[in-house]
């Protein structure tokens, strides 16, 4: 709901049309609109000393009162560390989340599945034990003192009963976590001034080429136009976005007209409750459109390694044959998994869903934070993303499942 | 030769005593003692106007004029370029060596071998026609203003013949090719300070456990100790020196004792000559030592994903065999082909020779560069390729081949 989401919408529209396309056009979506305001300050004191720490509030939380907030804090490893807690343990504290994604698993993205939680839902299972905020561990693999924000949720507590939920960055994290070692009594104060303001009126940019033998059957390949407001989304979403609109150029340089309509969709509000990913299937059903295929780029602009596949067994099959054709440049991890959260809603049995994979090492040192920037992206590493999502959309489009 | 190398060796020996090996040693070995001096200056003046561009000598060069060198220039495409030229087209110019890596090669290794023979060889065939210096595109598929510097060889051609070779940066190659075009009688001027000093002792740091039961049987782990003097070379080579001491304390971790001899060989100067890789299999052979089986990391700390062998069919068998157990980390593409520079002299037709092969993106953006630096280096990539390393060495030590 930002100015700069109205801008991605602007330019966006602007660069579809350099492309081209038989029709570009901007699907109205409604979305939320929470701004972080003045930048949060935080410390704690902990044997009398007092130490400044990174933070940055969680998407959708509400503000501290206007001085701040002060209390003792007390450390969980994860929701299922609160769990062991009652709420004489809890209650007027805040409750420190500090459970570290998994950095044993070699695929990052479990990892972050399973510490997400505590960042989403931290905040209502605290609250429930009378809770007055909550600090989490910013859900990175990286140590540094950067904190990454994202979306959380109050779920069905009463508003009168929402904390205040704030990231930390993973340095000061561990800084936290040692000083409440030695020094239980430690306290934390921070002071974040985000609202929620009223909703606004934002947009999908949809851009299409026509199929000329079944138009009628819709390829999608997309990824999401917002991202968090602490960075500039360079890797989530700005690879996918580009590499999407980058499969139009190289198909058409390559003298490729599909033979099926092809769709270009940069989904708006991805982040904050997949307003644009819904939106979009919406449409699709009001409309009885055919999709038969869509593809998401959204995660990170790194070397492709591969595609993941929400499909039946026999359209799997399809994707088994291409293989080969990927091996030689080592693209060729074809997965049956999920596909992208965008295009998640368009799921109705028939349509197939893929995510293009990339190598997931680095995508968790800078999602949703302020590092998030260009200068993390290699130009061949998002070239070759895009190229592996275009030769897959060709396959799709001339051969089927 | 630099007071740099020196200390490296320092580090390198109290590192590996850290390690509790039964034995760590220095071999002597005599290297080159070749200085840049005073940092490189240059410009171009096309169209009457002055621009200034960003280069780095070459090492191995001799110095321009202490008042710097100034010439007409004239642009080639690699040393197939400059054949196309007769002595009268070159005679008193600068030699403009602009062939870039090719980026259409998927690895990039194979479009390294081929641009980088303007700078090994540049010199010398530009000085056969009667250039008075060349200049050489950064052997890079990054486009930015930092220079990549590297060896250079004047082959054959007597010492009076010989010309000053600089590196300029990927930008200033593609700016001062676009001035060319437009005004053809573009001048050069560069200054560089660089100078030939007498041959310095130094040393390969080595670390020894004795094989439980075929301590005859050497294995060989290791990378180069020595960088090019513009950055600190965090990838090359200080991934393959940290890579192969963590497959000391990882096998360590895992409670493994190797059955046969496992030496850690932090090799110098390999980027100047390749003297500590001589000198190693010289003493190897002069004691009679049998190598079993050499390991180099030396293609940068990213994500592995396998390992290159250079050894007989039948040995390649075993390692088919094995490239099912390292599937899941898709660290698994075993191919037959080169190994590593300093591990290289070894080979005798017994001794298998293998690779670390990461993704290869990344390396030649920061390789013999300033801005090859730790901020470059993932810890878990980094971490990922030890893993691999020692996952190897433990297969090869107990099973053989």
């Amino acid at each position: 709901g930002s100015e700069n989401a109205e801008k991605a919408v602007k330019w966006g529209k602007s660069e579809l049309e350099k492309l081209h396309l038989d029709r570009v056009w901007l699907q109205p979506v409604k979305v939320p609109h929470w701004v972080r305001g003045e930048k949060e300050r935080a410390y704690f004191i902990s044997n009398g000393k007092k130490n400044e720490v990174h933070i940055a509030a969680h998407g959708g939380s509400v503000a501290t009162p206007g001085t701040g907030l002060k209390a003792k804090i007390i450390e969980v490893k994860g929701i299922e560390g609160l769990k062991k807690l009652n709420r004489e343990q809890v209650a007027g504290k805040i409750v420190f989340f500090n459970e570290p994604m998994d950095p044993t698993l070699i695929e990052t993205c479990p990892a972050y599945g399973k510490a997400v939680r505590q960042r989403v839902s931290g905040a209502t299972e605290a609250s429930k034990l009378g809770a007055v905020g909550v600090v989490v561990r910013s859900v990175s693999l990286r140590i540094d003192t950067v904190p990454h924000t994202g979306t959380m949720r109050y779920g069905d507590i009463p508003e009168s009963q929402y904390i205040p939920a704030t990231a930390i960055s993973t340095a000061d994290a561990d800084i936290l976590s040692k000083a409440l070692k030695s020094d239980p009594d430690t306290e934390f104060y921070f002071k974040q001034n985000c609202k929620n303001l009223p909703e606004v009126q934002s947009y999908n940019v949809i851009g299409e080429i026509r199929g000329s033998e079944f138009p009628d059957q819709i390829i999608v390949v997309g990824g999401h136009l917002d991202s968090w407001d602490t960075g500039t989304g360079a890797h989530d979403d700005g690879a996918g976005i580009v590499q999407s609109m980058d499969v139009i150029r190289l198909l058409r340089k390559a003298g490729i007209r599909p033979k099926r309509t092809l769709r270009v969709v940069l989904f708006m509000n991805e982040e904050f409750g997949l307003d644009g990913g819904k939106k979009y299937a919406e449409v699709a059903r009001t409309k009885d459109e055919k999709h038969f295929f869509a593809l998401e780029s959204d995660s990170g602009g790194f070397t492709p390694r591969g595609f993941s596949v929400d499909c039946a067994n026999e359209q799997f099959r399809s994707f088994e044959q291409w293989k080969p054709l990927f091996e030689p440049y080592r693209i060729h991890f074809f997965e049956r998994g999920g596909s992208g959260a965008d295009i998640g809603p368009l799921k109705d049995g028939k349509v197939v869903l893929a995510g293009l994979r990339p190598d997931s090492q680095r995508y968790f040192d800078y999602h949703h934070a302020a590092s998030d920037t260009f200068d993390k992206v290699n130009k061949r590493e998002l070239e070759l993303g895009a190229a592996a999502m275009a030769s897959l959309i060709y396959l799709v489009d001339k051969y089927g499942f």
